[in-house]
């Protein structure tokens, strides 16, 4: 029974995967000669495991929103998640020449135009929201803008990874200071994802939020696990990066015995939290595992 | 009287650039020790003509929109145009050092910092015009963050730089191809920023669309004049860098005589346009003749 609901949930997730491929290629449509067309392309569609769109479908379902609305919102979700990971490997940023086993975008095409593009996805992610065609209520469509622009502004995403930068320096006192990072750097995004269903039914978000907040933890923990477990061609990116700089990571301050111990508490905690939602819950207690039995 | 108008226009402009200014602050306000609020600070107060405000609260003002929220979406509008000469003036892409005579902001913090503020702004844009102090209706809300993406993004600014840096390798083919790509590039801002107050009351934007299509072309071709008669004191950024780069300019395709006799046709055009709003619109029309006999 558990085999089986594993299978599901990698089913489900695979399955997600390939309709979120196809929203964004609908919306981003392929246009010869365009250019900055073809590196938005490039950086948002290909091989993600498309993790926040998944819950953003998951959330959604509990609270019975349309599947095509839901759709939209993952894809704006997914738009903002690409602009992030153009821009921060960028050579001035984390100056990587790999992401998930292809050339980054600066590589591909060149800086100027993964700056441009990096600018359009998450400009186009506001225009995907705002449109009428994501939901009916133009006061949840506006609530959606504004969570999503929080969770990846300056106080969110954005914020996050400079205060990751500026780590670089001096490096992160505590677990709590980088867990207050990453808090915002990634775990902002899980949570809009996580909320996003709440947010279109006009819900109460509590116990998702909740969800969303160990859930982003323990994805980051584990990003940090891989990091020293895994190698190179696995992750499809370079490995021990963070070491190399010398920037502390959750393992250094746990060790990884206990960093594993500590995503294993974080994942129980998120799966408590989603108690409210009965069975129908069942897919996101299996993503809150999946985040720390993933391979990559 | 001539006279008196043309300093009732120099003060209109002047008190507006103050209360964007203060908004700006207000929004933004400092932080100590936090390097991203500081950068996004430095990339958006200043010295600023703020001519994109003043005409989102001039546009305001013909619909009898309320100040406090006009100036809510002239602040936004302003964020955007401030994230856009940031992320332009990075090394990868026009490379200044200088703007309004200032260090640009990846010389004044570092080329990260300057990415970040400029995501952080152009998000932070969003952030403000969904929030429900911009309008009562959540449709204008909506209807607002739709049209600034729209103009801020592929098909409009970030499209627009683009196709002006394609240019620097072939250089472009034709008055039509120089106004296609500013239309895009300077153009949609102008368009959101003088319908903005039409979007604000629901109301017909033809006139100020047809307005703003025609001023926005006339500024830039000013740009352009300026670029050649002006020197870099007076403008407080390097002159003449088109032609060095080789990038063919409004004025090597009408020549100086003929791009000011174009810039003074669209003027004409641009306040003919204006026509619907009778001596509402006085301050509009003074601003269609201040792009083409401003000195920088």
């Amino acid at each position: 029974m558990a085999q089986e609901q594993h299978i599901s949930f990698e089913t489900a997730l695979a399955w997600t995967a390939q309709r979120v491929e196809a929203e964004l290629d609908r919306l981003l449509p392929a246009r010869a000669g365009d250019r900055l067309r073809d590196a938005m392309r490039y950086a948002s569609l290909g091989q993600g495991k498309r993790l926040r769109p998944f819950l953003v479908m998951q959330s959604a379902a509990l609270f019975g929103q349309p599947e095509a609305q839901a759709l939209r919102v993952a894809a704006a979700l997914e738009c903002v998640h690409c602009y992030s990971l153009v821009h921060d490997d960028l050579p001035a940023m984390d100056n990587d020449d790999l992401r998930r086993g292809q050339p980054t975008t600066h590589r591909k095409f060149d800086e100027a135009t993964a700056i441009l593009a990096g600018d359009g996805l998450l400009t186009f992610a506001f225009e995907i929201v705002a449109d009428v065609a994501t939901h009916d209520d133009p006061a949840i469509r506006s609530a959606l803008v504004l969570e999503l622009a929080r969770a990846s502004g300056e106080a969110g995403m954005v914020g996050g990874q400079m205060k990751d930068i500026e780590a670089e320096a001096g490096g992160f006192a505590s677990y709590a200071a980088i867990a207050a990072m990453q808090g915002m750097k990634t775990g902002a995004l899980f949570r809009f994802a996580c909320e996003a269903g709440a947010i279109m039914a006009g819900a109460d978000r509590a116990p998702l939020r909740q969800y969303a907040e160990h859930v982003g933890l323990a994805f980051q923990i584990a990003d940090d696990i891989l990091d020293v477990e895994s190698d190179a061609a696995t992750l499809g990116k370079a490995t021990g990066k963070d070491r190399d700089r010398g920037k502390a990571t959750f393992v250094d301050f746990l060790g990884l015995a206990g960093a594993k111990a500590e995503a294993a508490r974080l994942t129980d905690a998120a799966v408590t939290a989603l108690a409210p939602y009965g069975e129908r819950a069942q897919l996101l207690r299996e993503t809150a595992r999946f985040m720390i039995t993933r391979k990559k």
